[in-house]
C-alpha cells in the first residue's frame, strides 16, 4: 500500500470506501471492547493469589523489630517493608517512607502540603500569586489534575525518547522562581513507554532551580515493569545523583506495588533525602497514626526480598508482552508505511503513545466509541486534557486478553485510516 | 480519712511524710507502666485473629455487585462495606463513603480540602482572615492538633455530662460568621467518657450558623463501644436529625473499626447528607482511585452483618470493664472523701478523665513519671495543649493488664495525694 499522503483524490476516495465497508462490518459486530485502563488482567492478579495465604490466624503478626503489626505505630511503615520499597528504586532504607495502597494519594498529599504549608518553611503555595508546574507531554493524565485541581499553571515540555527535553526544562526553573515542580515518569512513561536517558537524569539531577520549593516529583511506578528482563532498561539512581550534583533535597520519588500485587491493595512509597523525609514525617503526624501495617507485612512475607519481586515481574512480563507485541503487530501491518501515523515500541511500562496525523485523535477516539470501542479520551495525556495537535492517543494493551487485544486493534486501524482519509479528503 | 482542705498543718505534714515514704517504695520498684495511649490490649487484638482467614487465595474476592476487589476501581467502597459502616451509625449506605484504615486521615482530609478549596463552593478557608472552631473540653488531642496544624483559632467550649454547653454553642455560630466547625465525640467521648444528652444533640442538629461552611465534625469513634451491653447508651442518630430540623447538610460523622478490629489495618467511613457526599467524592478523584477493597470484603465476610459486630463487641467489653472498674475502685478507696480530685466513670469507650485540684496535674504526670509510669501529657485535652487550671488527666486503662493496671493507678493515687498535699502546704 502507498502513502496516504501520495494518493490521487480518486485513491483516496476508493480507500475511504473500503475503510467505511470494513467499519460497518465492525460496528455489526456489537463489541464491547475497552483498551482504555492501565489494569492488570486477571491473569496477572491471579500470580499474587499465593499473597492472600501468608498471613493467616496461626503466623506471627509482629515485624522483625518486634512492633506488632494489628495495633496502633509506626508512621513510617515496618522496617522489613521500608527495605523491600528502598530496593525496588535502590536507595537506603532511611530514605523511604511506606504508604497505604495509592502512590497517588502520596502525590496528592504532597502537592496539597506544599499548598497549605509551603516546602520545608517556604512560602505556602495558597499564599503566592502563581504556581507552575513543567509537564513533559504526552504524560499521565492524573499527574495533571492533581496540580490543575490546585491551580497550578502548567507548562508542557515536549519529550523524546530521551526524556524532556532538558534545555527547555533548565530555562524554566533557572529563570522563573514560580516554577515549583516538574512530573516526571523516568523509566517506561505513561503513555510513551520511554525511558529517560542517563544524561537526561544527570542534568535533572543538577538543575539549578530559583525556588528552593522546586522539586522533581519522580513517579517511578514502572521502574522493573520491563517486558523483556534479558534487555531490562536501567536508568541511575536519581536520589544519589542529585546528592552528587549538591542537589539532595531536589526530589520526590514515588513507587507502589500497584501493577506488582493488587492495584489499590497495594503498598506504596515515597524516597527522598534525609532532610525531606523529616520534614514530611512531622507534617505526617497531623494526619495519621500509621498505615497498614498487615498488609505491610503481607507484602514482605510473600517475596521474601527484591529478588523475589523481580521473579514475580518476570511472570508479568510473559503475560504482559504478548499483548504489547500484538498490538504493534497489526499496528505496523495495517498502518506501516501510509504516513499517517506513528506509535512508540515500549520495552516495559503499561501503555502505547499513538501519534495520528494533526487533527484527527478525537475524531478516531470518537469513531472507535461508536464501534463498542473505549479509548482513553484524546488530549487526556496533555495538561487540561488540551493536545494542541489532537494527534496523541493513548493505548493500554494489558486488561483484555490477546483476542481482545487484536480485535481492538484490528478496529482501531481501521478508524485511524478512516479519520485520516477523511482528513486528506477535506485537504486534497 | 478526712478530707484534705480540712486538715490542719501538722496533720498535711504528717500525711506528706507518709506519701514521700510510700512513693519512694514505688520508686524502688522499677517500674515501667504505661496510661497514655487508648490501644487495644493484646487479649482485645486475639479476637479479630479469625479475620485473618476468611480470605485465603481458594476464597472469592468478588464483591456482591461483581466487583473484582484485587484490581483498580470504586472509590467510595464495595456495597457490602458501606452498608456495614452504615449500620455502625445507623445512616444509609448511600450516605457513606468507606476508606482506608484512618479516621483521622479522613478528618484531617475534609479539614484540608475547606483550607484549600472550600465546602461545597465555599471561599477556601486559606483565604479567609480567620476561621474559628469551637472545641469541647477536655477533647481529643488530635482533633486539636489537625486545627491547630491549619491555623484555625480554637474556642474552648465547657462540657458536662450532658454534651457542650449548648447556649455557648448556639451563641458562637449564629454570631460569628468566622466559626466553620465544632469536633465532636457524641459517645463516650475522649477522655469524659460522657454520653450527649437527647436534648444536647437536637439542639446541635438545629443549629443556625452564619456560615454556610460551618460543620459539625461528628467523630462517633465509640459508638458501639459500651462497657454493659445490658445498659448500653443511645443517642438520636444525627444525619436524620439534621434532616428533621432542616439542616441536612450540618454534619460529618466518621467511624472507623479501628477499636473494633486492628488499630491502622481496620476500614473507615464518613457518613453525611447527599449534597455532602456527592461533593466530597468529586474531590477525591483528584486523589486516590479507591481504598484497599480487599480489606473491606476481609471485614464484611468475618462479622457477617452489624449482628456479628455487636457480638464481637460485648468480647471486647468483657475484656475492658474489668480493667475500667480496677482504676474506679482504687481511685475510690484511696482518693474518695479527700475532696483534692474527681474523676468519671465511663459506661464505654476508652478514657477516664481525671481532675486534679487546679495547678497539679503537670506536677502528677511528672511525679508518676519519675517513678515508671507514663501518662498522656497533662494539657494535652485542651486546645493548643493548655489546661487553664491545670487539672485535668486522661487516662487510657485498656492496654496494661490487670495486674499493671492496678499497679499504675495504685501509684498514681500516691502521687495525686502528694502533689495535693504539696499544694495545700504551699497556701496554709
Amino acid at each position: 500500500m502507498a502513502a496516504y499522503q501520495e494518493m490521487t483524490r480518486e485513491q483516496l476516495l476508493a480507500e475511504k470506501r473500503r475503510m467505511e465497508a470494513l467499519y460497518r462490518e465492525w460496528q455489526g459486530k456489537g463489541l464491547r471492547l475497552n483498551m482504555a485502563r492501565g489494569k492488570p488482567s486477571n491473569a496477572q492478579l491471579d500470580l499474587s493469589m499465593p499473597m492472600m495465604d501468608v498471613l493467616d490466624s496461626k503466623a506471627s503478626l509482629y515485624a522483625e523489630d518486634g512492633t506488632d503489626c494489628r495495633n496502633y505505630g509506626v508512621l513510617d511503615g515496618i522496617p522489613e517493608a521500608k527495605k523491600l520499597m528502598a530496593d525496588f528504586v535502590g536507595v537506603k532504607p532511611e530514605n523511604v517512607i511506606v504508604f497505604g495502597g495509592s502512590s497517588l494519594n502520596i502525590m496528592y498529599d504532597m502537592v496539597s502540603r506544599a499548598y497549605t504549608h509551603g516546602v520545608m518553611g517556604s512560602t505556602p503555595w495558597s499564599k503566592l500569586e502563581r504556581v507552575k508546574f513543567l509537564c513533559p507531554v504526552p504524560g499521565y493524565d492524573r499527574h495533571f489534575s492533581i496540580t490543575e485541581f490546585f491551580g497550578v499553571e502548567m507548562i508542557p515540555i515536549p519529550i523524546d525518547e530521551n526524556g524532556p527535553d532538558l534545555d527547555l526544562v533548565e530555562q524554566y526553573v533557572r529563570e522563573d522562581e514560580s516554577v515549583k515542580g516538574m512530573w516526571c515518569v523516568p523509566m517506561y512513561g505513561n503513555p510513551t513507554g520511554y525511558v529517560y536517558g542517563e544524561e537526561v537524569v544527570k542534568r535533572i539531577a543538577a538543575l539549578r532551580p530559583a525556588a528552593k520549593d522546586f522539586r522533581v516529583y519522580w513517579d517511578n511506578a514502572y521502574g522493573i515493569h520491563h517486558l523483556y528482563f534479558e534487555e531490562a532498561a536501567h536508568i541511575p539512581e536519581i536520589l544519589s545523583e542529585c546528592e552528587k550534583a549538591g542537589n539532595p533535597d531536589l526530589v520526590y520519588e514515588f513507587c507502589s506495588t500497584s501493577k506488582i500485587t493488587f492495584p489499590g491493595s497495594g503498598i506504596s512509597a515515597l524516597a527522598a533525602s534525609a532532610a525531606n523525609i523529616a520534614s514530611i514525617k512531622k507534617m505526617m503526624t497531623w494526619q495519621i497514626i500509621g498505615h497498614d501495617k498487615l498488609n505491610q507485612l503481607r507484602h514482605v512475607r510473600f517475596f521474601g526480598d527484591i529478588n523475589g519481586v523481580m521473579e514475580h515481574m518476570k511472570k508479568h512480563a510473559q503475560i504482559l508482552a504478548p499483548k504489547f507485541e500484538a498490538v504493534e503487530e497489526i499496528l505496523e501491518r495495517e498502518l506501516g508505511g501510509l504516513e499517517i501515523a506513528s506509535w512508540t515500541n515500549p520495552k516495559g511500562g503499561y501503555f502505547i503513545s499513538f501519534d495520528a496525523m494533526e487533527g484527527c485523535a478525537k475524531a478516531i477516539v470518537a469513531k472507535c466509541k461508536e464501534a463498542g470501542m473505549v479509548l482513553t479520551e484524546a488530549g487526556a495525556t496533555y495538561p487540561y486534557g488540551i493536545d494542541p495537535h489532537d494527534s496523541n492517543i493513548r493505548i493500554a494493551p494489558s486488561f483484555p486478553t490477546q483476542e481482545e487485544i487484536r480485535m481492538a486493534t484490528e478496529l482501531f486501524a481501521v478508524c485511524v485510516k478512516l479519520v485520516s482519509l477523511e482528513k486528506l479528503l477535506e485537504n486534497a
